[in-house]
Order: structure tokens, then C-alpha cells, then sequence
């Protein structure tokens, strides 16, 4: 099985053709799109995205995942084995939030062009021309050295978040990801509140912490632990970025 | 087969979670969506789409729908059988343009946590954490009433439309569905007018009757019966929501 | 294996529809979907879409592609055999751009009800009566001859763009298609220029040939070969459309 996240959106044929090659390549794989809506060229977003996803899939998965600035400079393309799976693009980031959970077993350069769709890659499409051929060959079982030259895991590029900051009655953290309704995601995770009486201040506002949006009146702005683990500020019924003009890496509090 | 329908939208990684969660399940499962970009919390929208689509799945399709402004809430998660398949979702009238046309057979309410992702749901992401599992194992074979308490059919929450009434010579209707062309589609099957000289009137306006878009001339408003069976108001090369003004459960009357 | 382009959107269930339609038929047939978001009724778009995709998949395949502005009058239904698959769809020349690279071999109008969804199709929703259960019958094995009448190959309509010209240190050609990044393809082939200096002008400005986005500063314009193999211009992170305010089949100019 592989996953597919990009930033390509759903208008034109990028996505398609991607996954024509991986159909000639097996026709057996099973793909399944994560989003190819990510806000163009946004590394973090993606990070958040891929780390809140691919926890749900079986074992051996590859996730390919492509918000790729950096085609056709000198960024390194990659392969990286992690515990429940792989990961194949570009070296920028975007794994750097999967690979905190889950720390990375080996990773390779992606050298080896025998596993590209061509011999020579355009300079803009290596989705294309290497990361989609190279994770059919994963995921049909092609050895993750023989992609290209083993590389030092500790040096795959990190995307570095503000780091949240415990203090006896107070957590200081960010928003590290909005959704399309407007939701926004902290970096500070639901545990660190659990059993206690909280608010959030973000934006200037004291923002009441509930369980579920319906907790607070209709356009009502509200903090949760979101689905998907993290501190969340959102409005019932309402969005939450527009309304409380607040985006990404904005400062976030939470008061005990 | 499994089929999905939500307002979650493409941009974030909901569907693909949903997706990873029945692959676990069972991988052989062929998962087809219907649409994801039902307006939000838009109950009446997914209940049209989902009476126009379930005809044309195999029988024994689990029909997955997931609009759910009640999650969190005491609204029933539900299971619906019915003659050609299964529905899935929560209970508050999504379902009731299917069951108005191929009666409930039998229900449950989804309380036996065994067939759940998680034995403790979250309180915003119901389609992950019970919706999306429970139709896996449906469609690989579990029985319905395993799945949680049998509840009367009678008591499934029903989403009422104004009554279309015919009189001797007019129909009075409104407008149940909107789709992204801003086509306006009635609560008055096509049935009603076969053979007859009509013509519709909403908005204030009178709109010519007629077989097929380039009956009317480019920009001009035009009533046919649509694709689905129902009568459509459409404007020939435009926008009919727009340029007539009209929003759903607007009044339309059809005059012979 | 069966792929779909149409500019019927991701909002409504049409495309769902289509594939409840072809697993009815045939269960194992794999979809592909190039794009759903064609501009409505543009079909240049569909052309070069189609163009450019229709390689990567394997031999054999069923290219569906409905953007049909002419649904419901007496255009053509067809379904064309070429070298490596099949064309399924309306007689209107988007299928103009693959038949320009690879000749039809043969080609028929789709007269036989037998191979439709219903012996009497809908006035608007060819799609869904009578191209999608065709393209599944063809994946599935049904011969070509069967679908109807034989029609000359030269009779196929055919979307004529404005011919480039080449001239001892110029080529005058025009834009072909425009990406959702607002990326210009011009269709004037990159061998053109290989191996010499050149620069494009455009709604009146000189604009320098590269190799790759970066090659110019941030939201500086830049001509380059395409991924698709055309020249293309673009904005280093931005939108070459709105920002050179150019549009479809206006004329563009290489100067070496």
C-alpha cells in the first residue's frame, strides 16, 4: 500500500500520471490519497498532516509525500525505513514530525536511477520521474539499499517548531497546523492538561477549555483536545482562524 | 464495497485516516467516494446526494455518510439494513431520502465497542473512531445485530421536506438540492409533467419548460427534468442560484 | 483499467455514480481519476490534459473524458481504438491532442443500447448512461465493432490550435493551457530550443529562458521546459497568469 500527500492540488493531471506509473510499476498496489491540498509549498502543514496520519495504516506502507520547494536545487531526495513503514521524497522536513514519534531505522539518498521512471529526472516533477517509480519498488518489495547510498539518519533535515515550555501553572506553545474549516492546532499536546481546569489565551482572548465544540454557544470560540491528540481552538459552528486572527507558529498559553 | 459521503472536505487528512482504518480491517474492501464537499452540516445536501447515488452501487454496498453537526452530542450513531445494502452513520436524517424510497429493514444503535477503533470514541471524530470501522466489518460480513442494540425503525429521525402539493392545474415544490454548477433541483419528480405543456415559475420569474440545456438560449433560464428524475431549474451556460436569487427550500410552482 | 476526466467537479455525486456504474459491471476494473476540475466546458483544457497523461498508464487502457458542452444535441458519442487503449467519450476534440501524437486506428459511434445503462439515455447525463458503462464494457473485453457503427477516422472533430511557426530566429506560438498554480504551457515543444540561448516574449515583456524555477528570483517570471515537455512560463512563487495577465490562446513568441 502507499499513501499519497502533496501539495499538487486536484485540477490538473500531476496526481493522475503519478499514479499511471505506479500502476505500471504494480498494478496490485493499493494507493490511497491523504491530501494533495496542502497550502502550496507549506512543509509544516504537510509535517502535521503525515504525522497525523500514518499511524492508521497497516504495516509496511509506504507514504510518499511531496511539498518540494526545494525540485531541482540541491536538496536530496530520500527514502527513509521507520517502524511501521516507509517514507519517500524530498529531504526538507516533511518527515521530521512522523520521525519524532517514530524514530528512523535507515535512509538512503535516492541515487540509484534503475528505480526512476527515467534515467534523467526533469528538474520540476521528480514526483514523477522518481519519488512515485521509487515507491512502487518499495512497495513491491525492492530492498530500501539498493534506492541509492546509505545516509547518517542524523542527518535528515528537521523542521523545528518553537518548542512548547512547561511552567508550574502555565504551558507555552504554538499553533502548528490549520484546518480547512478553520481549526487550529496547537503544538501542545492533550495529555498535559488532563484532570486539571484550564483556558487557553491566544490572540489576546481567554478562550474556555470543554470537551466538544457544542460545549460553548454558536460562534463561540472553544479550546479541546482535538481528534487527534493536540490542544485545539476552534469556534462552534464558526472559524476559528478568521474570527480570532491567528495563524501558523502564532503563540499559544494555557493557564491552570 | 463501501461508499463515503462527508463535509469533511479534501485539505486535511480525515478521509485518508478513515481509508487506512477499513484497509486494516480488511484490505480487499473497494472503497468509492461519493463526495467529500457536502456544505457544511448541510443535513438536507447529503440527504439528496446519498437518494440520488445508492441506486446505482451492487447490492450489499455499505453506504457510509458522515454529516454530523450532533457529534459529541446524544444524537444515535446508527446502522440502517435495507433492500439492496447498508447505511451507516449518525442518526439525524441523512438517511431518510434512501429510506423514503427503499424502506428500513431493521436497525441498531452502534453501542458494542468491540467493532470501534478505540473502546472510548473521541467526542469530534466519529467517522475515525466508530463510523469508518463498523462499516469494515459490515461489509466483510458481520451481522448487524451484533453490532449494537436494535432500536425501532420507526423512531430513525426523518428530515421533512415541505410536502410537494399537486393541485389541478400546478404543482407547488421547492427546491431541495443545490450542486456546484448552481443548478436548482425540486422536490418535483418528473413524473408529474410527463406529457403535459408546462412551464415553472420561481423566483418571481417565468421559466419556459423544455428537454435539454441548449433548448434556451446562452444566460437563459430553462426547467427540464434533470438527470436524477427530478425537476432542475438551470440557466443555459450559467449560474440559475445566482442569477435567480434562489436558496434551498426556496417555494417553486409548476403551472400546465 | 479504466481512467476519468471531467469537469463535473467533486461536489456533487456525478463521478461516484460513474463508478458505481462501471463496479456493477465489472468489480475488478481499477479507476484511475486524471481530474474532475477541468474549467467547465473547456475543451482545450481537456485536450492538453488528456495529451499528457494518457502515456504514463498501461497498454490497454480506457481513457473516459467528458467535458461536454454539447450534451443532449447531435454531436457524437464515440469510442476510438488507438495504438496503446481506448478513447470513450463525446466527439468534440478533446481527444484531438493524444490522436496528434498516437493516429486513431479505428473508431465507432456508440449506437448500441445494449452496452448502455438504460436503452434510452437522459438528455445531460451521457456520463453516467452511456460513456462510463461503454469504458467498462471495453476494460472488461468487449470489442470495439460491437459498440455500434463504424465512423471514418478523418471525421473525428478535431480542436485546431493556432499552428506554430518557425522562423530562422523565432517560433510564434500561443498558450495551450493554464495550471491551478497558474503555470503557462505554451504549445511550442522544448526540442525547439535545445541547445541554443533563447528568451520568450509575452503580453509584451521579455521574459528569460532557464532550467528550473529558482533559476530566477522570487516572483520573477522565468520560461522553461515544462515536466510535460513544452515550454512553460511561470513566476518563481507565483502566479504567472495574474501577474502577466495573459490567458488561453494568447500569442507567445521565442526570440534566440
Amino acid at each position: 500500500m502507499i499513501t499519497l500527500l502533496t501539495d499538487f492540488g486536484l485540477s490538473d493531471v500531476y496526481v493522475g500520471v503519478m499514479k499511471g506509473i505506479i500502476s505500471q510499476i504494480n498494478p496490485q498496489i493499493n494507493v490511497i490519497d491523504l491530501t494533495h491540498q496542502i497550502p502550496p509549498q507549506n512543509i509544516a502543514a504537510a509535517r502535521f498532516c503525515l504525522m497525523n496520519a500514518y499511524s492508521y495504516f497497516p504495516h509496511g506502507t509506504v507514504h510518499l509525500g511531496v511539498v518540494d520547494p526545494g525540485v531541482g536545487s540541491t536538496r536530496r531526495a530520500i527514502a527513509v525505513k521507520f517502524a511501521t513503514g516507509f517514507l519517500v521524497g524530498p529531504d526538507n522536513g516533511i518527515f521530521s514530525g512522523v520521525l519524532s514519534q517514530s524514530p528512523a531505522l535507515s535512509a538512503v539518498e535516492l541515487t540509484n536511477s534503475d528505480y526512476w521512471w527515467v534515467t534523467q529526472s526533469s528538474a520540476t516533477f521528480h514526483g514523477r520521474d522518481i519519488f512515485a517509480p521509487v515507491a512502487a519498488h518499495l512497495a513491491s518489495g525492492v530492498l530500501l539499499d539498493d534506492l541509492g547510498s546509505a545516509i547518517d539518519i542524523a542527518s535528515l533535515v528537521k523542521l523545528e517548531l518553537p518548542n512548547r515550555t512547561v511552567i508550574d501553572t502555565s504551558i507555552h506553545g504554538c499553533i502548528q497546523y490549520i484546518d480547512s474549516f478553520g481549526n487550529l492546532m496547537t503544538n501542545i499536546p492533550g495529555d498535559d492538561i488532563i484532570g486539571k481546569r484550564w483556558i487557553v489565551i491566544a490572540g489576546g482572548v481567554e478562550i474556555p477549555g470543554g470537551k466538544t465544540y457544542s460545549d460553548q454557544p454558536h460562534l463561540s470560540a472553544i479550546a479541546l483536545i482535538g481528534s487527534h491528540g493536540w490542544i485545539e481552538i476552534a469556534v462552534n459552528g464558526g472559524n476559528a482562524r478568521s474570527q480570532l486572527h491567528l495563524d501558523y507558529l502564532d503563540p499559544v498559553q494555557v493557564l491552570f
